[in-house]
């Protein structure tokens, strides 16, 4: 049976020049960077090599580069970081209704201390207005948050304008940027965030490694407390093979961009444009220009997710509906409800998220397997046989 | 010039078989556990069955296992998830004066909260009474938190009593067993501790990958904050590779353990009788008995840890002079003065921590190397000049 990975938005491959950059930190390489003897140096001088592989992905000094172990906690840190160090002038943080989870719970555990939160809605793409921003500051607003592009639907949102807006009001601008940085062009001097989140296992680096990037100046309270390690505002021994291997896929996200981005996009619009002429009652979500290269996300009716997502692994096709990182609580997407997507036809979500070892054929393949299942799953579908007969009436 | 690695408690190599283990999941086996998909399900497979290996090494179930980025992360999720999470019923926390970092600088963080602590100190082997624990409870204390073994003297602590004592006055009991787990026998069961921090890199498994038990039906608020990743309580995309090495290193120090301590006990023993007669005015720090089988350590008079660690370093030893994650802040440990060390004294700290590739040869070229290391470095002391001439007097 053929296989097709295309789950992008949960996990990319690792690749395999990073794995060999990995290798010696796991083996002969094994000091702590901390130790001051020299096989600690040789370590930490690897450690800062990444740091400033990373930071050239994005146009950051090295020193801008906090190392931490996944997304979820660069954004736990800039959220909850950032409105500790700041409280003094504020306790009022604006986010959109689309972020993912570990903002919109950070933001939960900070009302808990007292913090007030506007919720930026967004629009049938999912889409934040920059206006909206601006009219949702108060003096009492600390600190903004909006994600740079949404793993769920792919819309990338209008950073540049949010963060200009931002400056103006001296409100300090986060964005967790996961799905965007080593995927699409991200500079953080030129789009002027002061925060933002980045994690390796979206740009073909390991799991357990990502970084928080902070412009210098900027205040923040540690999240890990302890010991002196990234300037002492992330406490842990170093994950250094995990660094190392981050460093190493952001140095070849840089040199590869354009052509990931050349290969992943053709068969992305082909699946954008052909998918909905192959099936009946299909939805594309998300903006349709203003979008991840790699994304391709979709709402079926009278199907749930969950139930194509297992019909298509039989199929030896890999995809995710939506953030693997709820993917096991079974609920509606908030990123589709907030949409304006109805509840039934949210749970027909699907998303197919490419890699840069996918190819035509493996679109082929999809748009020949896919409209079986959906029939088949419609098939058993008391509300399908309902819809059915009603417009037969 | 022969290499020796003496730094165990600043890292272990990581065992060949666990970089084997590791490898798949930083190869093929690279989908995201939380992905519904059979490629997330054979990851997901993966972690649980670390998680399972880790429980047996402590003899904890499996669902009593939180996987985490550091030993400090642990700390750092033990300290505030349990003071948040139970606060309602008091706000008095008791640890020892001689808890690392992360234990010590997360307290300060919960002092600002408006947690109170109670600092237990220890005596001069730095061995902490479990009456003065018991005299420090009071009703409003929720918490008691005291390190299982100390890194930078080796000192062993009377956990069994103090988990008694945590017992009968109902106040949870979490112990940093960083140093101890793979180790030393550590049975959660049987010395009745509620919450406890391990770390892969100290037992021959990978950094970046660590662990917190917790027992069933204690409470924690997350610390980590965002998806459903580790049964709701630790969010964040899973280090796959990293979990699965912990788990392979949990699964050999539980097989290895007798055959590692007899191989280091005896050769920690040596150097422990035997650097005190090479060398003038040593003193050896922590408890004799009861102490981590691989760790010897010292305070060397008229010398500064650093010169020591460098000069041994140029000769291939690899050492450390205190903990690793605040060597590079050159204070004097608070572990040393804590146990009454005076301040200059404590400056001449030496740790030698073993691990199991050492060998008699290693102990033979440290006798023969670092007395001369010392003569060199005292010739060049003034205080060690000034001492010698009143002497003379």
């Amino acid at each position: 049976m053929r296989r097709i990975y295309m789950d992008h938005i949960a996990a990319t491959p690792v690749h395999p020049q990073v794995v060999v950059a990995m290798l010696p930190y796991l083996k002969d390489k094994y000091a702590n960077p901390q130790s001051l003897h020299s096989a600690g140096q040789e370590a930490l001088t690897a450690i800062e090599e990444a740091r400033e592989k990373v930071a050239e992905l994005i146009n950051a000094q090295p020193d801008e580069i906090y190392f931490t172990a996944s997304g979820s906690e660069s954004n736990n840190f800039a959220l909850k970081g950032l409105a500790l160090a700041h409280q003094s002038r504020g306790k009022h943080i604006v986010v959109s209704a689309v972020e993912h989870q570990s903002i919109l719970h950070s933001a939960q555990y900070l009302e808990k201390l007292g913090f007030k939160f506007s919720y930026i809605p967004v629009d049938k793409w999912g889409m934040v207005d920059p206006q909206q921003v601006k009219k949702s500051i108060s003096p009492e607003t600390i600190l903004v948050s909006i994600m740079w592009a949404n793993s769920e639907v792919g819309t990338i949102q209008p950073i540049v304008d949010i963060a200009q807006i931002c400056r103006e009001q001296e409100v300090i601008f986060h964005s967790d940027a996961v799905a965007a940085v080593g995927n699409i062009p991200v500079d953080v001097q030129t789009a002027g965030v002061d925060a933002l989140s980045l994690t390796a296992s979206q740009f073909y680096g390991p799991k357990g490694s990502a970084a928080l990037y902070l412009r210098k100046g900027v205040r923040i309270v540690p999240f890990i407390d302890g010991g002196i390690q990234e300037r002492g505002r992330r406490a842990g021994t170093e994950n250094v093979a995990g660094i190392v291997g981050l460093g190493k896929a952001a140095e070849i996200a840089q040199k590869e961009l354009e052509n990931r981005t050349a290969k992943v996009k053709p068969l992305k619009d082909k699946l954008l444009q052909t998918l909905p002429q192959a099936v009946d009652h299909v939805k594309v979500t998300g903006h349709l220009e203003k979008r991840l290269p790699y994304h391709a996300s979709f709402c079926i009716e009278f199907v749930e997710g969950e139930a194509m997502l297992l019909s298509l692994d039989m199929k030896g096709i890999a995809v995710s509906s939506g953030s693997a990182c709820t993917s096991r609580a079974l609920k509606a997407s908030h990123v589709l409800l907030a949409m304006g997507i109805d509840h039934a036809l949210a749970q027909g979500s699907i998303v197919f998220s490419l890699i840069d070892d996918n190819c035509q054929q493996d679109i082929d393949y999809i748009l020949e397997v896919f409209p079986l299942i959906i029939e088949r799953l419609r098939n058993m579908s008391p509300l399908y046989t309902q819809y059915l007969e009603e417009k037969r009436k």
